[in-house]
């Protein structure tokens, strides 16, 4: 095969990415520098090489255990559990969560044929025996299957007596009333607080 | 560094690719089927290796000269000058020109610096001494840079005594007059052809 039409058909396999601009993407591929083609290949090939699933927390890192899970200055007894791996990045990026992470790796949802057998959970229950647990968060997503997998996991971890809470939702910081979803005003309403 | 970290720096040097993307991209490549990421890293290294310009119409091909320099049942004696090697995608793909090509690789920008000895206009004369010339089509992008080229090129072209002629620029097929562009219908009121 043709090897541009070849490097378009690779490179529309990659999500978001169309026949359009893998065709555009190709293009500059070839006139870029070679070692520049090289290293991106060199980098996606070392991915999948080098990274592996923390033993403990199952988020993708370099090397088991992971940082996050090592490092002392973090604090035990709090497992913030979340879908995915991005998940950390975005939560960590903010400062404020001090604690130990757990990736499932999904959420359950019967549509896409996903259960708790295809999670986790097994790995999140066998980190949090040896744990002197405080409190676990689960801050999966807001959407039906990240409640649907919060329920679930409120259930399973209820005989530990450990403190389960979610993340708070409804109105976004910065927005307005008058612009703000419906379903997040729902949420809302029903989630008030005292002040 | 992180092989993840990597990965992301090395997909944003890509045209379009954000950090955002770039990190979507690397996740998704992690948890893709190593065939897939490997199959996708020796495209893009086969690209670079398997890729020259055509010795004739500096075209971006597979083999020298091109296919389209080498079928005899396209038509000698026409050349159309287009930019870019996905112009010539795109003119093929309509199937109406049956001549052949020849890539400038860029077009006359002294902002960006890109001059005619930066374009492979030398190739051109030398590829059109032979032919028993017929026409010259100069097909560059109708914006200035491409007006600037085509009108360089005419001038050029003008001692060899060939018709030299220009892709016709307007109002596109299928939009009204109503919503036309103030450009597209100033050069088609200019450019009006007797019915």
């Amino acid at each position: 095969m043709d090897p541009l039409r070849r490097c378009v058909i690779q490179l529309s396999r990659l999500p978001g990415i169309g026949e359009r601009t893998a065709t555009r993407l190709a293009f500059w591929l070839l006139r870029a520098p070679d070692d520049l083609v090289c290293e991106l290949a060199d980098a996606m090939m070392e991915l999948k090489k080098g990274i592996v699933e923390c033993e403990i927390c199952c988020n993708m890192v370099s090397g088991s255990p992971c940082t996050l899970c090592s490092d002392s200055n973090r604090r035990n007894g709090m497992v913030c559990v979340v879908e995915q791996p991005q998940d950390i990045v975005n939560i960590e990026k903010g400062g404020v969560f001090k604690g130990r992470y757990h990736v499932l790796h999904g959420a359950i949802s019967p549509l896409d044929g996903v259960g708790p057998a295809d999670l986790r959970v097994e790995q999140l229950l066998k980190r949090l025996e040896p744990e002197s647990l405080e409190e676990v968060i689960l801050a999966t997503d807001p959407d039906v299957e990240g409640d649907t997998t919060a329920l679930y996991l409120a259930r399973l971890l209820r005989p530990l007596g450990v403190r389960v809470t979610r993340l708070a939702h409804g109105i976004p910081v910065g927005t307005e009333i008058e612009y703000a979803d419906q379903a997040s005003l729902a949420r809302a309403i029903e989630h008030r607080r005292e002040i």
